[in-house]
């Protein structure tokens, strides 16, 4: 028993010393190798195919970490009062997190298909869908659209952020307000005037 | 030289029937093989592999046809005029253009990187550009965004609606009504009143 323990043991570590080389490596080159990857781990190709079947598998596995980690950091955002500056907030926090990350979500645009990027957003998106439904209730956001829609333009427009700013279109400190203009207004309703972000500072 | 002009029409007849039995094949299975594509287009892989170095390159060449004749086909939108309505007849117009061939662009996401989708719609979204800076100069439109980033969100809610139909989360029929309201909130400057749109039938 102790001998599988030990062996359990250094499996636990080799799967954690393989996700956190992954993450620094494809941050550093989303297109990074499973070679590259298992030397920065320091364990051989082997060792790694143990664990991860495919490079697909493994960009998954960092790519599932990351987005979990960061539905934990949201929840220490305060969603509570004026749903529209709870939706501030709640862009300001997670684009710091998807801007920390980007690199990564370019990794795994690169490698995994785009319905298996939204689907592992689908627990950090369901506070969006939850604040949507405060705003209405409270008349500031609109019910014209399905609410469906609106959480998908929420998700759409903060990755399409990332994009930008990969791509030298837009400058990394000018995006949270711009996202948070940019969905106030999507999200008002018809006949009611389109709110003034100022910086979130 | 007859035998060469021969040898050229077959060529050119090869690479169309390649690029049609491609985009057919794509339409149908996002991820359908190089295998797939020859055997539908009549001809062997090594005529294929002749005139497409790789299987990216085919998706490449099938997507850069589909994206030129939308903008060919974009070109007979009406864009004069009040620039809201006209946002919304290039929505309606693109929208159509791009639920038909939104299959080929789900097989494009699968295959080619973000950036060089985003970088063959460069000609497509220059209208774009131009109405929102007429839009603009009219008083409709916001100038507290960056331009860059209008036309970004633009592409992106436009392409976010695709991922969501595919995904059944939106209604196709549904689809330009939404992507109009969104892009025109977004659009609208602040203090504003946002428009009601009313069905483009």
């Amino acid at each position: 028993m102790p001998v599988t323990t030990g062996k359990r043991a250094d499996a636990q570590r080799n799967v954690a010393a393989i996700l956190d080389a992954a993450a620094a490596c494809l941050v550093r080159d989303p297109d990074a190798s499973v070679s590259d990857i298992a030397a920065a781990a320091g364990v051989g190709r082997v060792t790694l195919y143990g664990h991860f079947a495919s490079r697909t598998e493994l960009v998954d596995a960092v790519f599932v970490r990351a987005v979990t980690r960061a539905h934990e950091a949201l929840d220490a955002v305060d969603l509570t009062g004026d749903a529209r500056q709870a939706l501030a907030r709640l862009v300001a926090s997670s684009w710091q997190v998807i801007d920390e990350s980007r690199m990564l979500l370019v990794a795994a645009q690169h490698t995994l298909p785009p319905e298996r990027i939204r689907k592992l957003h689908e627990n950090p998106m369901r506070r969006v869908r939850s604040l949507l439904e405060r705003g209405r209730a409270a008349g500031v956001f609109r019910f014209d659209l399905p609410a469906d829609w609106l959480v998908a333009v929420f998700y759409t427009v903060v990755h399409g952020a990332a994009d930008e700013i990969g791509a030298g279109r837009l400058a990394a400190e000018a995006a949270a307000d711009a996202i948070t203009a940019t969905l106030l207004a999507a999200f008002t309703p018809p006949g009611d005037p389109v709110p003034q972000v100022t910086a979130t500072g």
